[in-house]
């Protein structure tokens, strides 16, 4: 059984918000652990709302530094020390984060109760575990914009002891070796592969966040055979000029992006506060990608 | 008829934001203007929610720098700047504010379309109009943060025109000064008194809204016979230790406040989100002053 991977969208609008959409963040439950992606304001009372709690927030990822996309970060600070957190908090982003947080430190009178670290990023992997890692890519919306690929590690197939036992493996660290997929030589020589005694590794998923962008070949290429793709789509097919002058995607160039790199599901957000009815956005892009939904705020996403 | 003065209450949590509240923001409409007095994140879309057009903003009146009370300024700024305002947006506060916005626009990544003009307030009436006058007292929360007082200036009472013709008043300037409340004297000497062609003035409204605070004297003093006095109320009476702790206000002491300066009437607000239902901090209240109502997130009051 795969474990437990939750995307929760808690802001679906762009630049202003509305009745119906707060501005952009997107929360990945995986485990016990919350990592956000930009965090616009009010994302911790999104938060609330979706039943996530801030303590568990371990990094948040910024794919730029317009307002709408991290005027959250401050109020969830304070938060966390009313909170008396203790343990580190992790901020990746582009060049200026950390001047961002530094102001607001310097400004804004509360009392940080844990450390910040800030990371500002580059292109390839910024961040690494045993179990994933995150990529990110320059955009093109801002001189220091990013997409990020939350990307899982493929993961041994299930272990069959009785096949082990009837090659006569002995217990122990050989049988721990090959249950990680490594090649095993025995004491007489002979070799064993993982394949003789385990099912197939279990691919990874990938879930992939565009940020605000024209459409661009980076993030077309980071998505490649994605589970599931988010791209801004912040215009309809009608302002397409709009969306070229403001570096922004319409619904059908949201589409052709997923359509080319051959993702599993599209889910358009960051829309312009005009849609009140997004209909039409996803009328357009299944034109090009049938699995297109339009995200929602608060809904809830579980990958197969 | 007086003019059309609306209170609407954006935001009631103090601290952290509940699902239910808000964080701290209090718009007063005045006419056509809306004016705000502390602006926590998320106050642009609370001011959707209450059908209040944020491009009616024409000033911020900030109570202290606490995280929870200003950072939806940065968001209005941005909305604005998208919406093209170009009519200049004023902000008061304590010290401090000025560095503030400053740290915003060098770190956050957008472009001001209107000015901004920051006053630091001290003591003493801060705003005037023909109209009405602010004014502001320092409380006991931090180094550095105010109350005020919105008070509508006293109006001419109705003139009778027909009282006038009667006193042999020759129609023009003279009837103008006698509008405007002044006595004036006649070319053969008489004096008349606006008293003798007009009703009696029309006294003014007065609403406070005391920020965080311990119960203090400077709050008292400039609630004398408030219309409304909005007082925060962090804690109902079993946490008034941690109250003084931290230099917040009980539900008791804030009735004790409105009490003691003849208020017509004391709204609760500013609500530890440890209250899921702070029905016993209002009977606490009711207890010492019987015209208590707790605010809730966009309710409306019109003050007659």
């Amino acid at each position: 059984m795969k474990e437990s991977l939750k995307i929760i969208i808690l802001g679906t609008s762009g630049g202003i918000p509305t009745v119906e959409r707060n501005l952009p963040a997107i929360a990945i439950k995986k485990d016990r652990e919350i990592i956000l992606f930009d965090c616009a304001e009010s994302t911790q009372r999104q938060m609330g709302k979706a039943k996530l709690s801030v303590s568990r927030i371990s990094k948040i990822f910024v794919t730029h530094l317009h307002g709408d996309h991290i005027m959250g970060i401050p109020g969830i600070l304070q938060t966390l020390s009313l909170l008396n957190r203790n343990k580190p908090l992790y901020l990746f982003g582009p060049n200026g984060l950390m001047d961002f947080i530094t102001a607001i430190k310097k400004t804004v009178e509360f009392t940080l109760t844990f450390d910040i670290y800030v990371k500002e990023a580059a292109e390839g992997v910024v961040y690494e575990t045993n179990d994933y890692y995150i990529e990110c890519v320059k955009t093109r919306h801002t001189n220091s914009s990013f997409a990020y690929a939350f990307v899982e590690k493929d993961r041994p197939g299930k272990f069959h002891p009785n096949k082990a036992l009837a090659l006569r493996i002995p217990m122990g660290p050989l049988w721990k070796k090959l249950q990680q997929g490594e090649t095993i030589t025995l004491s007489e020589g002979r070799k064993i592969e993982p394949s003789e005694v385990a099912d197939p590794p279990k691919p990874g998923r990938k879930i992939v966040y565009s940020g605000d962008t024209a459409p661009c070949e980076s993030v077309k290429k980071i998505s490649k055979n994605a589970t599931l793709l988010i791209h801004e789509s912040t215009y309809g097919d009608d302002l397409e000029e709009k969306a070229f002058e403001t570096n922004h995607s319409s619904a059908s160039q949201a589409a052709k992006i997923a359509e080319e790199s051959s993702v599993q599901k599209l889910l358009l957000t960051h829309i312009s506060q005009r849609y009140s009815n997004p209909k039409e956005l996803l009328e357009q892009a299944q034109k090009i990608f049938q699995n297109t939904i339009i995200a929602e705020d608060l809904m809830e996403i579980t990958l197969d």
